[in-house]
């Protein structure tokens, strides 16, 4: 058994059996095992970003670490943004970066980089692993490394001789058991957690925000019920990794991105009570504007941050503020009607709101023209919610071909802006490749929108033409139909209403991927 | 004036005119600039691994270095593969990296991240400008490390705040007059001079390989004088990152990818001479069989590196050998009949090579669906051949981008492989809104044809049908015409030599951009 070999083997038998590649000739090897250990799902990617951002995907879903198979330095660096998404989510991901083979190293080879400076940006974990024998063994240090808590991105460097060279020893596991899925951690703080079930029972304004683990299950649930007895507000984070949501389950207001918005919910409040989320800040920094949005004099009390263990830090908080289980109000059904005429940010939101099945997951990089998205389906059937958690566009369509790998029998539906699908539209081969339920609705507005309205908001001194024209996608413009189907997917545009909501129902009635083009006003 | 109009100014006023853009918020200042000072032609780019690919283009064609303005962590990621190239190429990049307020960076926000630790991976210059006073100075430290020799990727990092105050100092200059192109450096080791020029009139078996920017120009023309007085072999490097080649020019042979033409190319060598070219080495390892590609027993002699004084090199080794000018023989013009029957690798270079404009700029990502191009085209009319430099796929757009906005007037060819093209095919949106005069030749046989090679290469034992799957390109079918009219170009496909060399007529005929696709079957 050559190293490669028995790094798959002892990867599948400790649960992770998903892997997407983007492989090279320093990465044949594993490749040529992916034979001999049929339990490894290979899912083939076109780009790197891809492949980086469906492991976040998948993880976001299965609370477990896929896999990622890229080509030496370059390979990690186009798969680098969404990594950063991934980091920022703290999704479990491990990175196996081929390298040369250590023989090799000393001459520089045209491929030849410090992959190890590059992962550092992203990874809690960077590791070579420089011996046959060993390389099982350091494959079982990075997975615990990415399965945490916290999550985060683990970097196993796997140079080409190591793989090849015969002597590997698979380590036995128990399959999916072994992991964790970020449960455990540090426990929690007494005193904080005392701290801030007095400041909930005072009666003074307070504010939960709930991010990370706690926008899920039983811990939202929980956090739910101790701010309705409490009367403190629920927020939860601007961009959640994964916020499960819809029709029967708690109501849980997001913080805004914009700080203007994000400022007025936090308005007057003076505690706030972090559960696995992190200080409210500026997503940027404006001239003459504040970064931090905690309200002046307002008290921050954080009971679980995300290395913790956030279960006993929830129930910690239950106990402490004697609140009983199901006092939650909880979201009432409430689809819209289907929309007549214009196609809008509007009047597609109301369509998605009419259409979304019961268990859809929805991967939410719409940004200005998606605004409407999330209000409208907040009475939905339920459902998860997905974002663009570190701001690096180019994750929705990834994030969700990796959802749906994740959870098949579900339908995923890629909310997707223009300009950010650009980046990362490879991702569509591979859906049509995997045969998978992902919808993506194409949110085509012909423009970097957000960047127009950042241009007002930073106080650029009136833009000029020359700056407008960098932010604008019409010249020429691009055709998302046609990207689609050359990529394999059947797709389709919809200029008004009522198309968008004919195309949107078959195509989520449909098995396999398929892309509406909705054809929208910028707002900006 | 604030730091941004401070630094376009300064940039502008030392000869980069040109910068290709992918900005985000933290840019919004930059762009905002644009329209200050019209001089600074700012050129839009849907992924920032085109922008930089586009100023390692733009750089080989003019010696000069175009600037790229990418979004922080991410930004600089995603165009992290093709800056591996321009440092591989030598090309002069003056990356301006845009980072969070200083003022914001305690506070972690979503995008932050580790800027600098991703930009070593690729830069000899990394710096962060912390003071709007200092900024254009900064940038031509900057510009200066770009410059070289030898010439290289300079990566400064510069906050939104230092952007936006008002405080900048523009520094005068005289345009393009500043920028010495990568011209001077170290003087020549006469000793080793002396040896080298001894060698050659030895008598005893040599080779000379040429590289960087021995490959064009005088230097080229003294090279293949030398070698051809002094009976050594005439080499250059395997990836030039610009070779002028075509009738009436020296006929030059390029070292073999494969190792085992690279043996054979170099066998029974007694001297090899080395001027602006590494120690030619094999591009990946394999087992059991060597790296260093230098026959046993043969002297190598560096005569000149990439930092060096090129040209007083090539001087001192022409006096020293006593060689007169204009002693190689020149290449015939050489003209193939257009092809006809059934398209293949081998006709469709017949044809290319039958059309190949003069002054043509190939940019050459043809992989192994291309490797009969540049036989097919040493006749042509003078021509230069861009390579991909460091082996990082994804190149041959971006570079024909980049060339064609720093050579207008000239028709530029780019061969490109269908799994490179996947990577950044975003360039052709670009290529269309700048109406480049580019036209795409696209290699489909719908696979990783190199690595099935390289499958076998490795020694993996006998590939099993799921590593094979890996490499296939053909589930679904790529359709290659449909991506290029979604980006909004001219695309046509050839199944038959006589339709290619029809459609490759008719778009080297047409201004601006369009894309032939050539369904070929695989090598492999």
């Amino acid at each position: 058994m050559n190293g490669a070999q028995a790094l798959i083997r002892t990867l599948v038998d400790h649960g992770v059996d998903t892997c997407f590649t983007n492989p090279g000739t320093s990465e044949m090897h594993f490749v040529a095992a992916l034979d001999d250990v049929p339990a490894m799902h290979g899912v083939l990617a076109l780009f790197e970003g891809v492949a980086t951002g469906a492991a976040d995907g998948y993880a976001r879903l299965t609370g477990r670490p896929a896999a990622t198979l890229l080509h030496l330095g370059p390979g990690l660096g186009n798969g680098l943004a969404n990594l950063h998404n991934a980091r920022r989510a703290h999704s479990p991901v491990l990175n196996i970066v081929g390298d040369h083979a250590i023989s090799h190293r000393p001459y520089d080879a045209q491929l030849q980089s410090d992959i190890a400076t590059v992962a550092r940006n992203v990874s809690t974990f960077v590791h070579s692993s420089e011996s046959t024998a060993e390389l099982s063994s350091d494959a079982l240090a990075a997975l615990g490394a990415a399965i945490g808590p916290p999550g985060s991105v683990a970097t196993l460097i796997v140079p080409a001789d190591v793989s090849w060279t015969d002597g590997g020893v698979a380590i036995p596991g128990t399959g999916a058991a072994d992991l964790p899925s970020g449960t455990g951690g540090t426990a929690p703080d007494e005193g904080v957690l005392a701290t801030a079930a007095a400041a909930l029972r005072s009666g003074e304004p307070a504010a939960i925000m709930i991010g990370g683990r706690a926008c899920t299950g039983k811990a939202l649930d929980t956090m739910a019920d101790i701010a309705a007895a409490t009367g403190a507000r629920l927020l939860a984070e601007t961009f959640p990794a994964r916020l499960e949501r819809g029709a029967g389950r708690p109501q849980v207001e997001r913080l805004g991105y914009l700080a203007e918005f994000a400022t007025m919910q936090l308005e007057g409040i003076a505690h706030l009570v972090l559960v696995d989320a992190r200080s409210p800040v500026s997503f940027f920094a404006y001239p003459g504007k504040p970064s931090d949005l905690v309200p002046d004099g307002c008290a921050v009390h954080r009971v679980a941050a995300a290395g913790d263990d956030l279960d006993a830090a929830v129930a910690g908080l239950a106990a402490l503020t004697e609140v009983p289980e199901g006092v939650a109000p909880r979201q009432a059904a409430v689809v819209p009607e289907a929309p007549t005429g214009t196609l809008t940010s509007q009047t597609l939101s109301q369509a998605l709101g009419a259409l979304l099945p019961e268990g859809a997951i929805v991967s939410d990089e719409g940004n200005t023209a998606g605004i409407f998205a999330a209000g409208a389906t907040a009475g939905a059937p339920p459902h998860d919610w997905l974002t663009l958690t570190g701001g690096a566009i180019g994750q929705g369509l990834p994030v969700a071909l990796g959802a749906a790998v994740g959870a098949p029998g579900r339908r995923v539906v890629s909310l997707e802006a223009d300009g950010s699908a650009l980046y990362t539209m490879q991702a569509w081969w591979t859906m049509a490749r995997e045969g998978l339920d992902v919808t993506t609705v194409l949110l085509n507005n012909h423009s970097y929108a957000v960047l127009n309205m950042e241009l007002d908001r930073v106080g650029a001194e009136t833009p000029g033409p020359r700056a407008r024209e960098m932010l604008d996608l019409r010249r020429p413009t691009i055709d998302f139909v046609h990207l689609a189907k050359g990529l394999g997917l059947h797709a389709a545009r919809a200029e008004t209403a009522e198309e968008f909501t004919d195309e949107l129902a078959r195509a989520l009635a449909t098995p396999g991927p398929s892309v509406v083009e909705a054809i929208v006003p910028s707002l900006m």
